[in-house]
C-alpha cells in the first residue's frame, strides 16, 4: 500500500513536490554491510541532472544529495536510508501565469479532481523532478548489485523513430515542439532464479516500475511486441547443452524467473508534453483558453533522454528486491 | 508481499497446480453488498474455457467453481470469498515421457532452478490454468464495477500480425506451429480520479496485472510504442470545453489517474511455446534430448485468444481496486 | 493489507465461516524443500479439536485437512499451500431461534453495523472455527522452525485466575457459566537476531497475532505487566561472560530482536461469552429481550484451554516469518 | 512490509538515529483537504521534549519540525508528507567510554549480531528518540480524527506500582535507579464499525503498535489480564435498549471491530534501562566489564512519563487508518 512506495523488501518512499524545500527518499529494507557515500549518489544523480547534456532542459540544480541517517562510518547499517535533495533553483513565479490552465498531456486536472488541491508549482508532485529520488535510491540499489556482478545498463535506442537523431532533435527544438523515444535495458549477467511466481515476475515488477515514470507508454520484453508477430517455432529459444538458450528472444526470464540469459527490456516514452507552441486549452473553470508557456520555462525535447539513467535505476531497484526475496525461496540458503 | 497476490484492497491470492485437485482464488477486500452466485462465475469461467471455442486446446473442465466462504443469502459479506475450481480433466501420465526435458518457453527450467522441486504435471503452477483463477476473481470484480456503470471490455486485436486471422490460425495449426498475438482493453466510461501516485498508478497497476500474464511480453497504454516516435504537438491531447480531450491518445490517464475519456491499453502475447514440432534440448542433467509432445497434448495455437477474458478480469481487479483506494484520498469523501 | 492475511514472507490468509461449507488457509511465502502430510496437519488440528479434552464443547469435526496445493511428492514446492477444512458436523438450525439477539460479546452487532450483513449461523466468520485454519498453518511453520531446531510450546498458565483449576471448572460448568484464562509460550532455544527494527519487533508481531485471537485481552512480553511495578536495578538482565544474561526477566529480546535467552510470553483470555444463564439483551431492532441459549447448544467453559494450541500455531508463525525475513538483514547471509 | 513503516492506508514510515543529523517521517496516505502547520506539530512535540517536564531527562532539543512536502497553502494535498526534525543537541563523545560495553536492556548487543554494525552513539535507531518521528505524525492523525469528532486521550495510570508517585519519583532519582509504569488511553466518541477483521482487529493493531514502542512490555484491552480472571456472567457487558452496553469491560470493540462505546487500553513499560549505578555487563569482546554511565549522561527515571504523547500518538495513527479501511467495507459508502 501506498502509491508512493516502491519493493518489497528493498523499499523506497519518496516525497516532495518540484518547487517545495526538498524532494528525498527513504530506503527501508536496504541490507547492512555496503560502502555508501553522498559522493557516489551524486554521481548517479548527475547523469539525469538537468542542464548536463545539451538537449536537456536548462534548470540548474547541484543535487547535492545529503544522506541523513542508516550510514555509519561508510556503511550501511540496515536502518533506514534516508535521503534528501534540496530544491535550490525553482522559480515558481513562472508558472503563476498558467496556474489556472489545463495543461495538455500534466497531471494538474486529474490531481485537482482527485484531491481537490494541487501543488501546481512546477508540476508538483507529478513533476518529473521526483525521478531524482529514484535514481538516488537506484545508486544504493546498484552498489548492493555490483557486489554479485550485476550491472544494469540503460541506453537510448531511438528518438522520434529514429536510431541516430541529433539533427531531428536540433530540428524540433528549433520549432518548439518535442519528440518520444525508446529506452532499453540490458543486464547481461544475472542469476537463475530471480523473479517470484506470478503477480510478482520480474517482467510484471519491472513493467510496473517502468510505467510508474512520468511520461512511459509502453513496455516490453525482450522481443516484446514482435514476438505477437511470431510463429511458436522462431520464437522459442532453444536450449542448448553447457549452455543456457540458444537465442534470447524472451528477454531473460522464463515463467517470470530469470534464466541466466541477459535481461532485455524496451520502454517507450511519449514526447514531452510542454511544448513551445500554442495550445487550445481550458481554464480550471472550463472557460477556452490559450496555452502559452512562459519564456524562460525549461523543458527537455525529449524526456526519453533523461529517462535513461532513471530507468537504470528502477532496474537496478526492482533486481536488488528479487535478490533478497529469493533468500526466502527455499529451506536452504 | 506474497507473489502470488494482487491488489491492495481488493485483494486476490490464488493458488493451485494444472493437475493438483483444485486451483482456487480467495478474494480478501471485496465489500459487502454485491450479489454474486456461482452461475456468474461459471460464465464467465466459460469464456475462457479450453474446448469451447474451434481454436483453443480441447481439454474439457467443466470449471464449475465452487463459493465456499464470504457469500450469505446470495450476498457478499465482507469477509474473504474462496472460490474453488476443481480439475476434473487432467491426465498427467502424457507428461511422464517429457518430465526430464527443458521445455522451451517453459518455466521448469527456472522453477526447478529456484526451488529445487517442480510438480511439473501439466506444468504445475506455472501452467495457463491459474487464469482460471483470475478469470473467477474477476467476476466478482466485474459485479462490483457494474454497478458503478463501469464495463472493461477486452478483444482480440491481430493474431499473428493479422488483424483478420481465421485462415492464418488454421494453416498454422495443420503446420503445429503457434501464433502470437495482440488483446486490447477499452473501458468506455470511467470516473476521473482513479489511479493513484506514482508507483500505483493507473497503468502501473495494469502493466504488472498485464505482464503477470502467462506469455505476455509487452504493455502499452493509450497509443503506446507508436507515441515514441511522435511529436508533442501531435501527440497532446487537447483539452475542450464541456467535454475533456479532443483526441484520447494517452488512453484514459494523465499522470497515472483516469481522467474521464476512456481507458485503452493492449497486451502483447509470445506465440503458444507447445508445439507439434520436434525441437532440440536438453534433459535436467544437461544431456542433447529432443522435444516431441506427447500424442494427444492439447494446447493452443494462440494464447492470445484465450488471454482475452484473462486480460478483462485482471483490468477488472486494477479497476475495483482504485475505486476503493480513491475512497481515501481525501478527508471529505 | 487485508485483513484476512497474517505475515510478511511466510504469509497466511484464512477464509470461512463456522457453518459454510469449508474453512480454509492459503500460505503464501513457505519456502520449498520442507516435508509436510496432511496426517502431521492432522495431529496439529486434533490439539485443539472440541469434543477431545474433558473439559471441552462436545462439537465433533474431523477435521481432516486436505492439502489442495503447494505440495509435491511430499515436499513443499514454493508455490502457495492451500488447506481446506470441511465443515462436517454444523446444525445451524439451532442458531434460528436467537439470530435476531445481540450476543453479549459476540461480534453480530459489530459485523452488522460495518458490513450490513452477517452471516449469523455459529458466529460465522467472528467464530472461534477460524482459528483451525491457523492451526493448520502453524503446523507447516512448526515444520519449518523444526529443521533449526526452534520448538514453539504453549501451556495453560492459569484458569480463572487459578494455577490449579480442575475442580473449579467443573463447578463452573455446572453453573452454566464459564472462565478466562491465562497462555504462556516458551521458546527454549532461539538464535540471535529475529526480529525486524521498529514496527515489526519480534514483540510487536507477537502482540498482534494474540490480540488477533478470539477473546484474547492481553499481551505481555517477559515479566509484562510486573516489570511496570519494579526498578530499573531489578529488571535489568545482566550481561554475563560466555553465556547471555543472568536473568530473562525482559523474556528474550532486546530492541525487539532475539537476544539468545529463551522467549517468554502470556496471552491473557476473557471468559467465553456464551453462557448457559440468561443474559438481557436486545433485539436486532433495538427491542429488549432475553438471551436463551438453545439446547444443545456447545460451548467451551473456558476458551483459553483450547487457545493453547492456537497460540503455540501463532507464535510459530510469527517466528517462521522472522526467520526469513532475516535473511535479508545484511549483504553477507 | 519494511520494519520502519507502520500503518495500512494512513501510513508512516520514520528514519533517523539518536546521533543522526536528523531524524524523520514520511507519512504516505494522509488525505487532502486538512490543515496543517508546523506550529501544530512542533506542540505536540513539546509534550514529549525531553527538559520539559520536571522528571524528564535534561536533554534539550527544539525540535522545531520542518513540514518538507505534502502541504500547500496550509491544506494537506494527497501527496507524502515528509516531516524532519533536526538533531541538535546531541553530544556522542560522552558515549565513546561505553560504547564497547554491551549494555543491559539495551539494543546494541542484538543490533550488532543482526546487522554486524550498529550506530551507537546516543542509542542509534533503537532511542527512544524514534518516538519523536511518532508524535510528529500522530499529530498529523490527530488533525484527521478531530474532524470526525475523535479525539484519543493517553494519561500515566502508574508509576512503580502507584497511582500517586510523585514522592517515589524523586526517591528513585536521587538513588540514580529507575522505575516502570502503565499508560492509559481511553477514546470517548468512536463510530461504530472501527476495525478489520481477524489480524487487523482495533486491538491487533493497538497491541502491534504499543508493544512497537522502546520499553513497552505489555498491552491491555478493556480489563485485560484482569478478565482472565473472571467469569463470564460478571465479564459479559449486556446490551441494552436505546444505548449500547451497560458496562465497558471489553473496552470498546466486539469481534475486534468498535462497538460505539469508549475504546480504553493500558500499555506497561519497563523501568528505564540506564540506571546510575554501577553494572556488570561484559564487552562487545566477550570480557567482563563494569558499565558505569557517563557523567552527564541524560535519562529519564521513568520511560513511561515521556511515553504518554507516544502512545497516544500512535493510538492515533491506528485510528486514522481504520477510519479510511472503513471506508472500503461496503459497497454503499
Amino acid at each position: 500500500m501506498g502509491g508512493n512506495s516502491f519493493g518489497q523488501i528493498f523499499k523506497i518512499t519518496t516525497w516532495g513536490e518540484s518547487h517545495g524545500k526538498a524532494i528525498g527518499v527513504v530506503i527501508d529494507g536496504c541490507p547492512s554491510g555496503i560502502e555508501l557515500s553522498e559522493e557516489e549518489i551524486h554521481l548517479e544523480l548527475l547523469k539525469r541532472a538537468p542542464g548536463r547534456a545539451p538537449d536537456t532542459s536548462s534548470r540548474k540544480e547541484p543535487d547535492k544529495p545529503e544522506i541523513l541517517s542508516g550510514v555509519f562510518q561508510g556503511i550501511t547499517t540496515g536502518t533506514p536510508i534516508s535521503i534528501l535533495i534540496p530544491n535550490k533553483d525553482s522559480d515558481s513565479s513562472k508558472y503563476d501565469s498558467i496556474k489556472h490552465l489545463l495543461r495538455p498531456g500534466h497531471a494538474n486536472f486529474t490531481y485537482l479532481k482527485k484531491y481537490g488541491i494541487f501543488d501546481h508549482r512546477g508540476g508538483g508532485r507529478a513533476s518529473a523532478r521526483e525521478t531524482a529520488c529514484r535514481v538516488a535510491a537506484g545508486a544504493v540499489a546498484k552498489k548492493f548489485l555490483a557486489s554479485f556482478g550485476i550491472f544494469p545498463k540503460a541506453t537510448l535506442k531511438e528518438v522520434g523513430g529514429q536510431t541516430s537523431y541529433e539533427d531531428l532533435l536540433k530540428e524540433i527544438q528549433g520549432e518548439g515542439d518535442s519528440l518520444g523515444g525508446i529506452v532499453e535495458v540490458t543486464v547481461p549477467m544475472l542469476p537463475v532464479g530471480l523473479g517470484e511466481p506470478l503477480y510478482h515476475k520480474m517482467e510484471a515488477l519491472l513493467a510496473q516500475a517502468m510505467l510508474s515514470l512520468p511520461a512511459s507508454k509502453g513496455f516490453e520484453m525482450g522481443l516484446g511486441f514482435e514476438a505477437a508477430r511470431m510463429r511458436g517455432s522462431e520464437h522459442n529459444d532453444l536450449f542448448i547443452p553447457g549452455e543456457i538458450t540458444e537465442t534470447n528472444h524472451a528477454g531473460g526470464t522464463l515463467g517470470g524467473i530469470s534464466n541466466g540469459m541477459p535481461l532485455v527490456f524496451r520502454v517507450a516514452f511519449k514526447p514531452t508534453s510542454s511544448i513551445f507552441k500554442n495550445q487550445k486549452t481550458v481554464t480550471t473553470a472550463g472557460e477556452p483558453a490559450t496555452l502559452n508557456l512562459p519564456e524562460g520555462s525549461r523543458h527537455d525535447p525529449c524526456v526519453a533522454i533523461r529517462a535513461v539513467p532513471v530507468v537504470e535505476a528502477m532496474a537496478a531497484l526492482v533486481l536488488a528486491d528479487l535478490i533478497l526475496l529469493n533468500r526466502c525461496s527455499t529451506i536452504q540458503f
